[in-house]
């Protein structure tokens, strides 16, 4: 799909972490974009951000609609020509999945079923779909996961995500001429380099980067380091961060090659280098000048010593790369803090 | 679950083929029983027909409700009290799922989450859902399957079932006091032994046994040997055919296993041995006095040399072995066909 392609891209989720930077990366390169969310975790200031950091004439449209209700969603499809979509919205708390199955297979799940059944009868038959590196199964020896390692999950919330990789397969397999790309991200991190547009968590949050950027600015007391016998280079856990905003352009890159018609892609999307958790305190400590205070606590259950991307084929196929270093994750992600303490300011 | 709990067993897609026998079961057993079944396949005269056979006094509820309608659904469980779910309705052509993929997920994963919201709302925490043999990895030895076989499926169909059977059990991990039975059926197979209830396919069937049925009573010209160079004893495919009664009362055992809180248990429900389609011939062949009319024709792409039920666990867990020989399968089978031509008479 290219820019000059008069129709809408329709982001679902799109005022969340991923979705308001990839919105933001869309405009920026002349996509017209509409925003679908039921803004149950989202607001509408990232919007009012990307307009003014894009210099937008007129405000992106924003339909609040809920993926599980389908003739709202239907109303969306009447109202606007879309080229393709871009699914991002999900719940996506791992902990929470555990405790909550069915409200994580209802949101994700049946919202994906609904979204899909409305694109077929609207023949919109391309999507790129934020799916995640929780689909593979743990490697017991942390090599790089590629596209074809095995699939497996522990967490009700990956399954969903597995879920809707094989329903969307599905559905590429059965109807004509529908293009599909599954983008499984590794860690997203870090902030617009504006400092306007973050991640703007509504509890506390599950991720290390906000928690540790939480602490530094005196929100919360102390980071909490899971687990220091793991087998890696300093026993903490290992893991790969990517910048938010190469993440952004990832999506784009996507969209761009779904109008190469290649039926259903996969696509890992991280820098394919890893860092551990003493050295991402170490990072946002040097971006933040102070020292981030922390204790060592037992590992969490389920945890794993490595978790790493195998970046080739998306650097072949999309011809997609990271181009942020760890240093500028840590330094624009403490730049959207200190300017926004309270995030979106709810 | 016993028979002499006055609240009631609520049988989903209980019109249908596994459905009534079952039913039939349970009522013979004593259970109150209300059936739910949107009735798409379905017709009301295989409940009469329970309703003679087991001299019932009252008509056995019918509630025609689509699982995908939740708020219908939601009206069935304020009617009555039910101490447990049978879970057996599902859409099941493996052909069609792979060219209606979204109807086959909506079907039955949207279906079944709306029925485990609601007995989430009502406090029924007692499941047995007809799972299937078709969630197995295939085993190119030809292996029989046990209940912790390697699982992978290659039809839509397969996996909706995989993914109900995942969504439940994170359901019985997150819910107090929950249990489920996964039943993985293979070949369900033959009739009652009345001649008054068996299956009655809509169109042409799908299954080997009703459709030689169909060809020995004149309604079908001749078999299709799908594949004649299978690495079996006569080199056609190999099957686990299990009488329909038999899968009745496993579905019975099941439901009284349940009230010794397992929580969450899978059991294969299968004989344990096999037969071919030429060995199937000759036994209907024998059992309806005539010769069965076949061509031998190429393999369909996908179908495996064999499939073969380990049925240990069951036996030694559930105390559940089948019964019936495979003659009384071609006879019960073709008493059923000779007395109903038409099925239900629709």
């Amino acid at each position: 799909m290219s820019a000059s392609d008069s129709s809408y891209v329709l982001v679902t989720g799109g005022t969340g972490f991923i979705g308001s930077h990839t919105v933001l990366e869309l405009v920026t390169q002349g996509y017209n974009v509409v925003v679908a969310d039921n803004m149950y975790n989202g607001c509408e200031e990232p919007l009012r951000r990307i307009e003014k950091l894009a210099n937008l004439k007129d405000r992106i449209p924003l339909c609040k609609v809920d993926l599980t209700d389908k003739s709202s969603l239907r109303e969306v499809f009447r109202q606007y020509s879309f080229s393709s979509v871009v699914h991002l919205a999900a719940v996506k708390a791992v902990g929470e999945s555990v405790r909550k199955p069915l409200v994580y297979y209802r949101n994700n799940v049946t919202g994906t079923l609904n979204l899909l059944d409305v694109m077929v009868e609207f023949g919109v038959k391309n999507i790129v779909f934020s799916s995640s590196a929780t689909v593979y199964k743990a490697d017991p020896e942390g090599k790089p996961f590629r596209e074809d390692s095995e699939l497996g999950c522990t967490s009700p919330y990956g399954r969903t995500k597995l879920f809707m990789e094989s329903i969307i397969q599905d559905v590429v397999n059965a109807e004509q001429g529908w293009n599909a790309i599954m983008l499984r991200f590794f860690n997203p991190a870090g902030a617009h380099e504006s400092g306007t547009m973050g991640e703007n968590p509504m509890q506390i949050p599950n991720n290390l980067m906000p928690y540790m950027s939480q602490v530094a600015i005196g929100k919360l007391e102390k980071l909490h380091v899971f687990g220091t016998d793991f087998n890696t280079r300093d026993g903490t856990g290992l893991r790969d961060y990517i910048h938010i905003m190469d993440l952004a352009e990832a999506h784009v890159a996507a969209l761009k090659r779904l109008s190469a018609n290649h039926g259903y892609e996969v696509f890992n999307i991280g820098s394919g280098s890893g860092q551990t958790v003493l050295e991402m305190i170490d990072a946002m400590s040097a971006a933040c000048g102070k020292k981030i205070p922390y204790s060592e606590d037992p590992r969490r259950s389920g945890d794993i010593d490595t978790i790493l991307c195998d970046p080739t084929k998306a650097a072949e196929v999309l011809g997609f790369k990271v181009s942020r270093s760890l240093e500028q994750m840590c330094a624009d992600l403490w730049r959207w803090q200190t300017a926004n303490p309270s995030g979106y300011g709810q």
